[in-house]
């Protein structure tokens, strides 16, 4: 190992930037010591130096010119913290292109053009590390890429975005709709001015791409399983599933089933007493299956400031050691063996809860289920409930009850078919909500 | 990476060498793909050669000689799975001397002889990997050692022995005496013949030492700090912490305050709705703090065959990939850094669960407090239960009452002071019971 200093630069000086680069600052005997070298922070790359910041940083450290960092043969490791797609991608290659090892936590681009980036990284015989880019503070990119090696995986389902879950907690807890809460997540700070692609589904997807490809060797796009977000669910659905037993979470899964990934992002029924019902607010939970060491769980702070800076410069103290070098090799080879086909998502097979507003007059409920049965569909418990007083959308002179059925296992293509003959049916009313109940 | 095979030998094929052997067998490709080079298995040194075994292993590789694997150049690495402290601490060195990396799942002399281990491996310039040492399937040692290397850990709280995790969740659960369970436990499997160093808190403590060493860089011995198991703890006591909110937990408690390391090993009463309170069954779950990351948690098999044989696989796949190597430099090196003196035990701080059986007259609960109160414990809430029907153990003419006491933050020392004088009062029956209060 080398004596001499690891030289880096952060291009990204944002809430992450700033939290790395101030334990950088603030704890540098630290750093030594674990990494086994001095780690100086060459350069910080901003777009407005004017701008007021939490970190005072030495002299000649900030600047608004990437090249400064491209150009230096010194600086050995840039920490890029840039969102968004692009120029994040190009400068990521840039960066690669100059030589220098990287360290990202942006899950986006690494989802969008990962194999594109470790090719990348391979020809200049350079280093991605990406442990931020999923999950925050729990280590699970080094869980998977080593420490469960000996395993193959047969199963990730996790919570992975904090923003959706601390809503569906306080949906629960408080007796609140989804859009006022939502409001009060982004007054503490919970969710982004525009929080779509946390709410709709997206940035789990995201994570659970990357996951995936460690998991089990096959890279899939966010156009190949099912994506659904907590933006369109109701209150009702949360306190039916509750009575059922059963937690309603934004749960990322991705299984092998008779040799194919099963894949999808959906709100999901998850029995109450299962650890991944019992992660409220904004925090994350993963639980992996091997098939040598059986099930285990992680969980901790998904997103903020330091969490995601400790990750990022586990990665940082990684390259420093030689390590991430040797992880990143083993991977790009992993990513070059023969991967698990994924399963369309019409034939993944689930029990569903399934929930109709019907117009309370005879042979409404026997309709349902007869067009269920054309599908091959069987019930295995029904509830009819009276009118609820939970939310106003429902509010007409009819009278409406709910009517909410858990069925047996069936796939994801028959409910489909089936809800195509529903939504004819002229005593059934909007919304028809289908969710998967986790096994 | 060298492409020739890392040659293997494992010292010990009782349960977890057997799926350590299983795994190396079965999946040769997987192996081979993971750690980037064939992984053989050239020898496994058994006490006997005819006892019958699960696996069938090619010829020539069982031995009952240990010299076959010490003398031969060609074997890099010795999975050593052989308990106890003598000969297991003798064989480990004679297999460094030799000139073999050394992977261990034996936490007994990492603890006792942790640093004339270390000490001995980096004279030889060899390796020592130890993930399978403390919590099983877990991956704990990986977490400390390089994941959370940003961070000074702060506290670490953890259920370290499944054994006492299932006696205590099925006390709880079907309301049955210690006694009872155990014997059901060993029943199960969940139990060794020899239960001791389990229930007595020993096997968690010499955990626990482990993962302080590596939190904190402190070498502490098992006569530094309380250790106290679940072997004399009643029924009654878990209910009555029930009903205050609290589940009684075997906990290893090690924690950073002012500069100072407070350890214990003790049955603590954990607020139910927090995860530790929640792990039930054989499994483990270790928290940990972390100044930049915060909270997280990690959970699953803390024991039993395939779940240790993963963590001794990952070991495996590590120093045939030269991850290993290069983390225990690391780990060596902060061995020799300042550590954190251990606060005395008497000096602790917690809130404190009591419970006193008293003869039913008058003044007894004003003697108690009186006692309390003169050692500066104040109270912070009482419960005079009637006496209960829990167990055989308190049948006399006499009518006892069971009198249930949570104080304010006090120490184990002015307890201890009190107790010396609560023990004089003709007023109180055996036992007298006192469980810190996790914060």
């Amino acid at each position: 190992m080398s004596d001499s200093p690891l030289r880096v630069a952060i291009v990204g000086l944002g809430t992450v930037g700033t939290g790395v680069a101030r334990v950088l600052c603030e704890h540098p005997d630290r750093m030594t010591n674990r990494a086994g070298r001095p780690i100086e922070l060459r350069r910080a790359v901003v777009r407005d130096l004017s701008k007021p910041r939490d970190i005072e940083l030495p002299a000649g450290v900030l600047t608004t010119d990437l090249d400064k960092v491209i150009r230096d043969p010194e600086i050995d490791l840039a920490v890029h913290l840039v969102g968004g797609l692009h120029p994040a991608k190009e400068i990521l290659l840039a960066l690669l292109d100059a030589g220098k090892d990287v360290v990202t936590a942006n899950k986006a681009i690494m989802c969008e053009f990962g194999a594109e980036l470790f090719e990348r990284a391979r020809e200049k015989k350079r280093t991605i590390a990406f442990e931020a880019a999923v999950a925050g503070g729990i280590p699970i990119i080094a869980t998977l890429s080593q420490s469960l090696q000996a395993n193959q995986i047969t199963a990730i389902e996790a919570i992975l975005n904090g923003t959706s879950n601390f809503i569906l907690t306080e949906m629960l807890a408080c007796g609140r709709p989804f859009a006022d809460v939502l409001r009060q997540a982004q007054a503490l700070g919970y969710a982004e001015a525009d929080p779509t692609m946390d709410i709709d589904g997206t940035d789990t997807a995201q994570k659970l791409v990357l996951l995936t490809q460690l998991a089990f060797g096959t890279t899939v796009s966010l156009s190949q399983f099912t994506r659904q977000g907590i933006d369109a669910l109701e209150l009702a659905d949360l306190y039916y599933a509750g009575e059922l037993g059963y937690t309603v979470k934004l749960l990322a899964l991705a299984k092998l089933q008779n040799q194919k990934l099963e894949m999808h992002v959906q709100p999901t029924l998850v029995r109450s007493d299962r650890p991944l019902a019992k992660v409220d607010g904004p925090h994350n939970m993963i639980s992996l299956v091997g098939d040598v060491v059986g099930q285990t769980w992680y969980a901790g702070p998904g997103a903020g400031q330091m969490p995601t800076a400790s990750a990022v410069l586990a990665d940082v103290i990684d390259m420093a050691i030689g390590r991430a070098q040797l992880t990143f090799e083993r991977m790009t080879q992993q990513y070059l063996s023969e991967p698990f086909p994924v399963q369309p998502a019409e034939e993944i097979a689930s029990r569903y809860y399934l929930r109709f507003n019907a117009v309370d007059r005879p042979h409404v409920f026997a309709d349902i289920t007869h067009i269920l049965g054309k599908h091959g569909i069987s019930l295995a418990s029904v509830i009819q409930h009276e009118a609820p007083e939970l939310d106003e959308n429902h509010a007409s002179s009819e009278s409406i009850v709910p009517l909410v059925v858990m069925t047996h296992r069936t796939t994801a293509g028959r409910l489909q078919a089936a809800d195509g003959e529903l939504a004819e049916l002229e005593a059934l009313r909007q919304p028809r909500v289908y969710m998967p109940v986790a096994d």
